[in-house]
């Protein structure tokens, strides 16, 4: 049964997105705003189940690439992720049946649910990740090496990209990276259709349910004055590792992605210690008093202390008050596949991945 | 009347080019072998006039991209751009009348006919630039503005780029400048087909002849026991700037181009004297004593002292004798609009264009 979205569950997702985002995947608030207008434009948000689709039919995973900074102030155009799906519909002569988020972080849960409203078609309740990952070779879907080729990428002037044969994800990454940072810095990317069947085999399913019941979660204990933080953690599983203020930021531009460490002096139980919190474009490792306390692929999220909404890398900045989050991983992200795309050796630590559970 | 090259011919044009590509435009003895050997192979290399396509015959502008020392490591698979105008023909529906050089220079005489070849079509007399220039907005078929969108860019694993809705020159080359980087240096790249009507208006015509005069040229004075040198100035309305030795070499893959300066200590009538060339893949600059005795979009070519073979910037190393010719630029290159895309200002120097003639 399909599930149109209404303005509050866009206000839920969003979110609860930006949580499950570990700092990435795009502004929340944007990819808030952007999805309602599309319902002020008379667009439906439509969410089916990935057990709703035949076997052979065909889903677009689709997303936006580039640094959340620049993301922030580069405003898109609206309309380059349905130009990126008819542009792999026209390339193959093939029809497609829906759209699937890559990532569910931030403004790219909405990304694909705006390019199929425009093309009047649903999105999977699914995607690659479960989280956010700054590159595109750390998606589940090609965690058994098929890459996602062809790849289109649009951006907001319509210059379009069709890259095919690039058969290695790390290769695809690089090289549409480079194209990203000359566009300015963002784009959006629509990989190849996959079939609905191995669509099954390869997402994490439930990914924007999930979004919507974390921030319903938010919602509901801010209206009834409970602690929204704690709301999160009932929801997600997850834990408090920190709370305190940011005491520096270090945050900057490099190869097309946001690189840096935020500081935090701590509050309450962690008065007199202090964390570092590593990131590139997404949150990937914290350490408390030096001692990790949480390493990717788990998800480290920053929310704002007192209201539980998500802060992300964009807007993190000296002074606010934060509590960070640590949330287990999804299962398909700590096998030992999974681990070489998206473990700390992908990141490039010498570290091991040490579960949070 | 279609000419059918024979290997006498592929070997003419080979040295002709290279003296024409002005120390760039890919390797020509690398050319000349790929080119006969598809005679070889079976197929016919034939070349067309301007005049012998109907005004809405579809020309495919064809060439390989990349740093010159990089594409005398890195050997092409021999049917990339066979691969490229396929793409082409498939992606916009449209069948290719024939393929047209984007320069003349060096083994870029050859791409497009070895593509043509093996197509079955011919290619047409002429070329985008009179010699070769490092970038991609530096053609005459662009010089009005007009981009060559879809370009189609194939490596030697068939690794395929499609551009479109890149409508300004200079950002078409930073982009596909960087994917080719990123495909370790070298690829071949097809620009959107053109009416044989547009090529007729924006090309240099006769140049695949002109390299063959001037190679004809070379070997018969060899043969004769003439001054090869005298010969090419006889061709090419050409005079000898400098002879001498090479005494330093700076030679640097940058941003995927050749840069460098090679200098020369001056024999005979320059005894005494030395000579400093800058290179950009291409010779661009020739100062005798610091004072400058030619520039772009003029030719600067060296040639082997003796033999009055090109000497290119792939190759040239110390301690060969070579002599220092400036050729004057065809009239398409000096008008004041194509002086801004080829013109000294284009390439960063401050120093004003002043023909040679």
């Amino acid at each position: 049964m399909p599930w149109e979205l209404s303005h509050g569950d866009i206000e839920r997702i969003a979110i609860g997105a930006g949580i499950l985002g570990t700092g990435g995947g795009g502004n929340p608030y944007r990819g808030m705003v952007r999805a309602q207008l599309q319902l002020e434009e008379g667009y439906r948000l439509t969410v089916i189940r990935l057990d709703e689709l035949p076997d052979d039919a065909l889903v677009v995973p689709l997303g936006g690439m580039g640094a959340p900074t620049i993301g922030l102030e580069k405003i898109g155009r609206g309309d380059e992720g349905r130009v990126a799906v008819q542009a792999l519909e026209s390339y193959l002569g093939v029809r497609i049946a829906a759209t699937v988020p890559v990532e569910i972080g931030g403004a790219n849960s909405f990304a694909p649910m705006i390019a199929a409203a425009q093309l009047g078609l649903p999105t999977v309740d699914a995607d690659g990740m479960g989280r956010a990952f700054p590159e595109a070779s750390m998606i589940t879907y090609y965690f058994d090496g098929v890459a996602p080729s062809p790849v289109v990428m649009v951006d907001c002037q319509h210059r379009k990209f069709i890259i095919e044969n690039v058969e290695d994800t790390r290769m695809l990454e690089r090289v549409s990276r480079q194209i990203c940072v000359q566009l300015g810095g963002s784009a959006m990317v629509a990989d190849a259709p996959m079939t609905a069947k191995r669509l099954r085999e390869t997402a994490i399913p439930g990914t924007i349910t999930l979004a919507h019941r974390v921030g319903d979660a938010v919602l509901g204990a801010q209206q009834r004055g409970d602690d929204p933080v704690a709301a999160v953690c009932a929801v997600t599983a997850g834990r408090v590792l920190f709370s305190g203020k940011v005491t520096d930021l270090d945050r900057r531009v490099e190869r097309g992605y946001n690189f840096g460490r935020l500081t935090l002096a701590g509050f309450g139980d962690w008065q007199g210690s202090t964390a570092t919190i590593d990131l590139q474009n997404e949150f990937l490792i914290c350490r408390v008093d030096g001692q990790i306390v949480a390493i990717i692929p788990d998800l480290i999220t920053l929310v704002d202390s007192e209201r539980g909404t998500p802060v992300t890398t964009e807007v993190v900045r000296y002074g606010l008050r934060v509590t960070v989050l640590g949330i287990p991983a999804p299962e398909q992200l700590t096998t030992e596949r999974a681990l070489q795309y998206v473990g700390p050796q992908a990141f490039g630590y010498d570290e091991p991945y040490i579960p949070l559970a």
